[in-house]
Order: C-alpha cells, then sequence, then structure tokens
C-alpha cells in the first residue's frame, strides 16, 4: 500500500497527480490518496465575508479557528469541490474513484477539542467551542471492503467525533494514521516545495534524507525545529509506527508520485 | 427498499428528516437518502459573485445554467455542506450514513447535454458548453456493498457523464432512478409543501390520490400540466417501472417519512 498526501497549497498540479495516480493504480500499485485545500478555504471564506482565523497554540502551532461557519465552509471546499474535482480527474482516466471524509462511515474517529489554549499578546488564552480535533481510528474495514471491490478511495478531513460532529482535522496527521493502519511501503507528502528545506524557501538546501535514528543528533535535531518540527516528528513517528518510508517531495512537475518513490524529495527512514 | 428525497427549498426540517430516517434504519427499514441544495446553491453563488442563472426550455422546463464556475459551486454545496452535514446528522444518531455523488464510483452515469436550447424573447437559442445531463445508469453493485455491510447510502447529484465530466443532474429523477432500479416499496418526496396543489400554493388545494391508470384522464390531466407537469409525469414512470406508489409529502413536520409512508401527501400508485 501507497499512501499519497496532496497538499492544499497553492501551485499543486492536480492534472500530474491524478494521471500519475491513474498510471500506478492500472499497473496494481494500491493507493489510498488524502488531500487537503487550505489555500482554497482561505480564499472561499475572504469570499464568503467570513475570512480565516489562525490561533497559534503554546508550542508554536498554527491552527485555524474552526467555529461551526468556517466548518461550513470547510465542508464545501475540502469534501465538496477538491474532492469531487479530483475523483473526477481520476475517473476520467479509468479509475474508479470513491471521494470520502472522515465523517462518512466514521472512516476517521477522534476526539473533538472544545477548548483551544492559543497565545496573544503574550498571554495565553483559551478559545471554546472550536470544531477541531485529532484523527485516532481508522475505519479500515470500510475502505477493504471498496479496495477489494476496485475502488480507489480519495480521503479529505474532517473526521469525526465520537459523539459524532464533524471536526477540522491535521491531513497530514491523518494521512499518516492511514499509512501507519496499512504499514504502508511508503508514504509520500506531496506540496509545492521539493522537499523539507534546511533554509525555508531555499530550495537549494533540500534535506536528502533524514535517518529515523539520527533524528535527535544536533545533525538533524535543528530541522525538527520550528515550521518544520510537526512533519519532521511524524514522519519519525510513521517510520516507527511501521511505515517503510516518508517521502516529502514536489507536486508542481510530471510524474510526482513516481519520482518521490523514486527517492526525489526528502526521504526519512 | 424505500427512497427518501430530501429537497432543496427552503423550509425543509433536516434535523425531523435525520431523526425519522435514523429511527426507520433502526427498525431494520431499508432506506436510500438523495437530497437537494437549490436554494443555498442559488445563496451561495450570490454570495461569491457568480449569480445563478436558468434557462427555460421551449417545453416550459426551466434549468440551472451549468458552468465550470457554477459546477464548482453546485459541488461545494450539494456535495460538500448539503451532504455531509446530513451525513454527520445521522452518525450523530448512531447510523452508519455514507454520502456520495454520482461521481464517485460511477454510481449515477448519463449523457451530458453540452448543447441547451432555451427560449428568450420568444426566440429559441443555444447555450453551448453547458455541464447538464440526465442521470441513465446506476452502479447498483457499489450500493449494494455499502448496504450489505450496514451503511446507509445518502446520494446527491452531480452524476457523471460516460465521459468522466461531472453534470448537474435533477435530483428527482435520480431518486426515480434509484427507485426503480431497485422496485422500492415506495419512494418519497420531501419538500416545503404538504404534496400536489391544485391551485399553488394553495395548501387547502392538496390532490389526496393520484391512480396511474386515470392520469390522462380529465379529472387529473390538469395537474400534469405547468409547474407539476414534471413531477406527476416523473412520478407515474416510477410506477410503471415497478415502484409501488411514489408519495409528494412535507418536510417541514415531525416524522415526515413515516407521515408520507401513513398516505398524508399526495400518493400517486
Amino acid at each position: 500500500m501507497i499512501v499519497v498526501k496532496v497538499g492544499g497549497a497553492e501551485g499543486i498540479d492536480y492534472e500530474a497527480v491524478a494521471e500519475d495516480a491513474a498510471s500506478l493504480w492500472r499497473e496494481g500499485v494500491r493507493l489510498l490518496l488524502v488531500h487537503g485545500g487550505s489555500a482554497l478555504t482561505n480564499r472561499v471564506a475572504e469570499a464568503l465575508g467570513h475570512p480565516p482565523r489562525f490561533l497559534t497554540h503554546p508550542g508554536g502551532q498554527v491552527s485555524r479557528l474552526t467555529d461551526p461557519k468556517t466548518l461550513d465552509i470547510f465542508l464545501m471546499v475540502y469534501a465538496g469541490l477538491v474532492n469531487k474535482r479530483l475523483v473526477e480527474r481520476l475517473q476520467r482516466r479509468g479509475v474508479n474513484a470513491v471521494g470520502l471524509t472522515g465523517v462518512d462511515g466514521r472512516l476517521l474517529e477522534g476526539r473533538r477539542k472544545t477548548a483551544v489554549k492559543y497565545v496573544e499578546d503574550g498571554k495565553v488564552k483559551i478559545h471554546r467551542g472550536d470544531y477541531t480535533g485529532t484523527a485516532e481510528r481508522v475505519n479500515r474495514a470500510l475502505l477493504d471492503l471498496l479496495l477489494e471491490a476496485g475502488y480507489l478511495p480519495v480521503i479529505t478531513p474532517p473526521a469525526i467525533s465520537y459523539e459524532g460532529e464533524a471536526i477540522n482535522t491535521d491531513g497530514d496527521q491523518v494521512a499518516a494514521l492511514l499509512a501507519t493502519t496499512y504499514r504502508a511501503e511508503a508514504l509520500v507528502y506531496l506540496s509545492n516545495v521539493p522537499g523539507l528545506l534546511a533554509h525555508y524557501p531555499d530550495e537549494a538546501s533540500l534535506v536528502r534524507e533524514i535517518p529515523v535514528e539520527k533524528v535527535e543528533s544536533p545533525e538533524y535535531l535543528a530541522l525538527a525545529q520550528g515550521r518544520m518540527k510537526r512533519k519532521v516528528m511524524g514522519a519519525v513517528a510513521a517510520v516507527q509506527g511501521g511505515v517503510k518510508r516518508v517521502i516529502f517531495a514536489d507536486a508542481r512537475v510530471e510524474n510526482p508520485i513516481r519520482r518521490a518513490l523514486a527517492g526525489e524529495g526528502t526521504v526519512v527512514r
């Protein structure tokens, strides 16, 4: 099994991703596609007069403030527009894709975090009533049912809380959860950069490889800080969870998945 | 099998529909839910600065002009917002619902009508490049796969063309196609009126019953004209296609599905 996460940033070549995924699928490669939609969500939210707001957590991570109206917009863009246009692109290439959110069939279950801590003016504050959370459980039976019948699942947040509420959840983490569930051969993260960059946005500073056993050594420790911390630590956890390798690669090129599998990008193993 | 189509007009009580569907499902009634989203699509399209446009066909029917941008908005509202919020409502009540468009798994295939005839200023004109069509084939295998595994399918347009393009298609017709495919016990159309009204919008003019064999008699012929023509003729075709009865009923009340099945509304048999 190969799990491919297509990021939601500007510049992603969805046509190239669909073309590559379709050709791998026809060769018999088992795939799960996961996608984002954050940049488009921001644009639609602005257009609808409900501009995005982001919370900076005490640990430095940033997340989207998700009130019910934001979740409506999130559903429109992720589950409606991005998901169905990707499914359509695959169908046009003869691949029988089926799009699913984590809400469908309780595919991705997790805990809702109603109170979110954030930092403002140097003070830690609490935002209540948020619809965010972390996916913890996969309904693998539903995916197996579809895969065995020949359907390619195209998966997107939101997840669903144990109480049955749609919750905004991190797509990268969803992809890692799926990859560990299947002990995937590879987990590929496609975005609008060539991989993990030691000196963002300098593409010449691409890190070729991160050996999991050395991630705590001084050479790599600096990579696992700041904006890359979540990505690196998520990849390390995925490898420790049984995924053979995690590859961060470029989605602005032809054959982005094949190139990633050939080692172009940053390989964590 | 009972097929329930929930309309997309203002005033629909989705909570009551979900509650009723969940309670029937738990009693072992097999269901397919189909929904619309036209009123909300109009509002979102206005808000996004791409207001809806409608074409009046030479036969008097009216359809939404569907350019690629309109189809994007259609996907956002039908497949994203309405579908997932309905799935969520069912999940919150313990029903393992799965939302699908006709694009997913080629669930609803049909022919794209790229050139649409319409009337303007008394002249017949042609609009080209439209993404509309009629669903002709159901991927019943996918629905059976899900139903047998205990999932309740929640289905929405668009359909998919034979060439693999998403196409705006009439939800009422989709519901009828699904009902005839399963030779359903009942096909229930829920909307914001109590049924078919002889003198719209006078709710006291509710037509209690339309016997299929008498639809061409003078008494009923008047009903099968104008705005009700498509609904009446669609219902007649469904009954002729093997559906036991078609019921047009009110979605603004408690237990709307049970009331419809008990005969409240307009029954076509």
